[in-house]
């Protein structure tokens, strides 16, 4: 018998969908011990303390799970104590390098999965109406609406323009067939490229990172999609925004240290970027006083754009897929790699 | 030797391409005589007067031409008028029967061809940006940017939800056709639907406008691509938003005069609309002082989601088209049908 525990919020639907997928399992789900969320998928929920019997029951099933779903993010220095005998992690979040090292979790000597691919559509959809935003001019249409001014300008086609896209994991290729799907032209970059087809990235032409320059030189529509580690840090600067063409515009929706801040302010104050959307920022939540806030050339969502309301389901489907590798012992599906960091 | 006149603004090297498509015609285009445009694709242009020279010169033009592409804006009656050799007119616009009756440009006997197709890559964009902005729940992130709030919520999926199309021409059918790649389901409306193959229109399902109501009680989406004619107008009021879905997003591209003002405000308020986004207002331009300009709900444009810096390009390739039909004596494209009014 495996022991399942779910670490966050999950809905009964879903539970009892894991429960149906295996006799061989238990799984141990209390709602009560665990944060209320405040949105769909929401894995971190509201402010959320234990009692003290709360504490020694909770602690009783970590140390009993094999296999977690998520963590507990209440207090990820307990589970990195208490989860003694866990042997797979299915993480509920893509981007978990920082994460796990930050707070100790290899230690655990556990197998992390991540969710990517989990907001591959999501995400997708996004940068597709954030290309579009701009396409159509929208940031005029914002202003004119604030200031309630009804003046026609013309917009742009989206269809025959270049996005780059830089990461081509599983979200950065549903980005570039949702692009290719509405007319676009679409390059991306990657660590290594030798002996790939671009095809099979649904790219059109391919980059290594170290060519960055040349390919960021061709693009409409630049997009982070790639994961932060030490490499990506700050890979966007005043170098990077040089080249880029007047006028490109910048969506990101990796993380946002992966752009110089600075840099980026001043390409955005110069109209050095025509604009920029941005679901990541320097820092999260962005302070209130933060100059983003106000520029018109900017569209801020708040790290939102990944979590749709058929998360949840999709974290369950690739959770039963890999369960039954688990069990079978076949490789899993999205292995972290603690070298690379994703 | 057949005489053009071009009669509104029109770049350089689309006159010449118009010149060099035929040895049998004279193109005359004046633009000291003409209006200069605000913005590419501008058909009205800046206020302008002529001096009585330039009157006197741009009436012995009118009185020659045989064909003219677009009509004079500044004056329509003195167009109307003097335009006595007309024989084909290519308006700039694609929704043309209610300026047509209203100018007294159908006394003048000629044949109208509308620039029907020429918005339809921009509009369908336009559509999608549209359903994208309200399925990421734009309208919130617009709230919390201008309060400098960052505060996570959760999205939804575009790809499996319904649109319904209101009018399948030319631009209800790219409509269809993109919103179908980003993968949602698309059905429609006509006036006559007996014997039509949906797949034919980019549809999944195709209704009579007499079954406009079991049409929209299915739909997530509902975007308005009719002309505006006796028929159309007004015709979404309180009974047609009573039979939507809660929640469903009204998309207004066709003519504000298509929906019913009251009822709309009323829907919006109530919440028993989601949203909208409104291309086309009750009056244009809106003034300063309607309600619309501040729901948090609605997203204005003003007018210009079918002006693309490239209409002037699409309008010269459909005039060219149709001019090597003229002078064969072949059926022109787009003719406008005074009976239907489109």
């Amino acid at each position: 018998m495996t022991d399942i525990l779910i670490c966050s919020y999950l809905e009964t639907d879903l539970v009892d969908r894991i429960r149906a997928a295996s006799n061989d399992v238990r799984v141990h789900y209390e709602p009560e011990l665990l944060p209320k969320p405040r949105y769909a998928a929401d894995h971190i929920g509201e402010p959320f303390q234990r009692t003290e019997s709360q504490r020694r029951a909770w602690r009783e099933l970590l140390g009993r799970a094999e296999v977690c779903f998520d963590v507990d993010h209440t207090d990820l220095e307990g589970f990195a104590s208490h989860a003694s005998r866990v042997r797979w992690i299915q993480a509920s979040s893509a981007g978990i390098g920082q994460f796990v090292v930050r707070h100790g979790l290899d230690r655990l000597g556990a197998t992390f999965t991540t969710a990517a691919g989990v907001h591959a559509v999501p995400l997708a959809e996004f940068v597709a109406w954030s290309m579009l935003a701009f396409a159509k001019d929208y940031p005029r249409a914002r202003a004119q609406q604030r200031e309630h001014v009804w003046r026609r300008f013309h917009t742009s086609d989206l269809a025959g323009s270049t996005l780059a896209v830089i990461g081509l994991g599983s979200i950065g290729r549903q980005v570039a067939a949702t692009a290719r799907a509405l007319g676009v032209r679409v390059i991306g970059s990657k660590r290594t490229v030798d002996g790939i087809d671009p095809g099979t990235l649904n790219v059109d032409a391919l980059f290594a990172t170290r060519d960055l320059k040349a390919m960021l030189a061709q693009a409409d529509y630049v997009c982070l999609v790639a994961p932060h580690t030490a490499e990506t840090e700050g890979m966007i600067g005043t170098n990077e925004f040089a080249v880029m063409k007047p006028g490109a515009v910048l969506i990101n929706i990796g993380r946002g240290a992966l752009v110089q801040e600075v840099p980026l302010l001043a390409a955005l104050r110069g109209q050095r970027l025509r604009g920029a959307v941005l679901d990541v920022a320097p820092s999260e939540p962005l302070p209130s006083e933060h100059p983003l806030w106000d520029m018109d050339n900017v569209i801020l969502f708040p790290h939102s754009a990944s979590t749709s309301s058929r998360e949840n389901e999709r974290l369950t489907e690739l959770f039963i897929d890999n369960l039954g590798r688990y069990l079978s012992g076949r490789p899993l599906r999205n292995v972290f790699d603690a070298a690379r960091q994703y």
